[in-house]
């Protein structure tokens, strides 16, 4: 295996385990009747599990090569460890899939990558049912349940061919726990008032450490350190030191992409964001900047119970006005200084080779588009 | 620790691992004005997790018990390993509440053991919000999930503290994926015809051995069993002769008492699962059972969308005068000597004392009234 996997090579991977872990275990049967119920939540389990960009799984994987880079000649011993530390990393796309399916059902959302969102799908594949939507809801939650199970079956599979065992667990059990919490805590700031601004930009940069940081930066960086061999202490501190500004950077450039759009497409429509009311960061930086009569409308229709493509309109006018899309791409840039520093200060703590160094930071660098960078 | 806790005993170490598991870190907080909302929910696990008969529990340490007695004097290995299995026999209990969490969120269901059930106190906790029911949800399906983490997170600390690690762990995820796909087939039994009763019953029957069977009483001996150090196929294969029939008349005698009551109450309205138009073993054994007449009427009250008071005091009726009570009975006392017997071999096979044999067999009679097991 080359370092860094090609992304079909990850993905194939991905099917496979979701596959053979989500499904019916090897040797067993289930009833007859209920049988093509259960083939459409497996299959559903794989689809849902396709085509995400694996920033995560070739973050983890960067770290174990930097730590370990491929050996000259075969290396048996090598070999195996890199084999399992790559399903490890495949297990943090599986967990990402089961909370998406989850938060899907949450906030009743239709679509998740231009495809139908898993309980919808179940749904429509239950035909002309009068339940269907009910039981399809039922049924997302089940594949939910049965992805993230599966996460930690792979996760644990992998972890017994691999050194710091016990570590790797429970590195990826916190993960999941802090997903949860984090969850919860998106929810909590939804209902968070409006009319103290600073208040609530603090409260989301918080979470976005447990709702986005744990599972997409931080856990895949201690995760591919700890594959790779190193302490466990040392793993924990440099992945919260690089993970935690560089996923904060990600999930505000995800909020300011929402807005602004980009070159690449997301495949979601700009403004979605504004449209379900969210509490962003970028909206607490607008209220915190506008003027009376300029928050008093941001207000007004934040509170309201839906939004149009007017509104939507008007809010990223006010966005900009106020100085808030400026705000959030400072507070990128200087994220994105503070994990390139401590990346520099980690190499050094590791002994990194520069080419091992730049593999690290490369792998940084996918998770921010080069104009936010500040480059 | 006496052989087989005091109820009080688990009922507090399940209270003070949940607090410990599924609540926020040690060392870690959140945003303060998140606080509220995540304490919510934390004090909610505490709460769902209490009350049960812990039946799970105790039949795993009744395992472990049997196979490993208290020897004579202070042993320290023995202690430990004791606590251990204890504490994961507790997980058991955990996993317990964060599959009922979900499912009574699936089933729309207002209350559990008698209290509210999880999603409908977070939705009264959040006051006169008018998203209330929709946020009190989407919290409802997070604490399942961090239940779920928690109860695996627990396992595998106790695990590392005894023999079998791997084994135990393997086992343990795999009763959490067995009982996620008894929950889709629970889902698909509902959607089943009603015109081929026999093929319903059989396909009742089938998921049982996996929504019921698989963490009630095979995983509990194989965890048990594998804690006090038996060889890993040796546990499987005791567990799962035992614990198929046993977990299989457990769910028969669950279904029966809705329908005749009990003499300890059940905490359930008697006929709730008619009401509920619920596909049973013994609906399939009444349109078996029935003439033209009654089977017409049967099927016609079980489609309809929703079922009176009159419409349940008739279908037991007709579950009576078709021979369906007593077939169940007849079922459950026959599964109940299977059971019985896999005990006597595997109690040879363990070279169990007859002390040893009437601990395990004790635990297991706790699964039913004994009027059910056909003495």
């Amino acid at each position: 295996m080359d370092n860094v996997e090609a992304l079909p090579a990850l993905e194939s991977r991905i099917a496979a385990l979701v596959a053979q872990y989500a499904g019916i275990p090897d040797g067993m049967a289930v009833p007859r009747s209920c049988s093509s119920v259960m083939d459409a939540v497996a299959s559903q389990g794989v689809t849902s599990s396709e085509g995400g960009k694996r920033l995560r799984a070739r973050l983890a994987l960067a770290a174990f090569d930097a730590l370990r880079p491929k050996p000259d000649g075969d290396d048996e011993a090598w070999r195996g460890h890199r084999a399992a530390a790559a399903d490890l990393a495949c297990a943090i796309e599986v967990f990402q899939t089961a909370a998406l399916v989850h938060d899907d059902i949450i906030d009743d959302s239709d679509l998740r990558r231009g495809k139908p969102s898993a309980h919808r799908a179940l749904a429509a594949a239950l035909g002309d049912d009068p339940q269907a939507d009910h039981v399809g809801r039922g049924l997302g939650i089940m594949l939910g349940d049965l992805l993230a199970t599966a996460s930690v079956a792979i996760a644990h599979d992998a972890a017994a061919a691999l050194p710091k065992t016990e570590s790797i667990m429970r590195t990826f059990l916190r993960m999941h726990r802090e997903v949860e919490i984090g969850q919860v805590l998106d929810l909590a700031v939804e209902e968070a008032p409006l009319d103290r601004p600073e208040a609530l930009a603090s409260s989301s940069l918080g979470v976005f450490r447990w709702k986005t940081a744990s599972y997409t930066t931080i856990a895949p960086i201690e995760l591919g350190l700890l594959a790779a061999g190193a302490k466990t202490a040392k793993a924990q501190a440099i992945a919260a030191s690089i993970g935690t500004p560089l996923g904060l950077a990600f999930q505000l450039a995800d909020d300011l992409i929402d807005v602004i759009g980009s070159s690449a497409s997301t495949g979601k429509p700009v403004g979605g964001d504004i449209r379900e009311g969210k509490r962003t960061v970028l909206l607490a930086d607008a209220l915190a900047g506008a003027g009376e009569a300029d928050r008093a409308e941001l207000i007004r229709m934040f509170e309201a119970p839906e939004r149009d493509a007017d509104d939507v309109a008007r809010a990223i006018t006010l966005f900009k006005s106020t100085g808030a899309i400026d705000r959030s791409r400072g507070r990128i840039a200087t994220l994105w200084r503070t994990a390139a520093s401590a990346l520099d200060e980690a190499a050094g703590m590791l002994g990194l080779s520069p080419a091992s160094r730049d593999l690290l930071l490369g792998a940084c660098e996918c998770f921010l588009p080069k104009d936010l960078r500040g480059c």
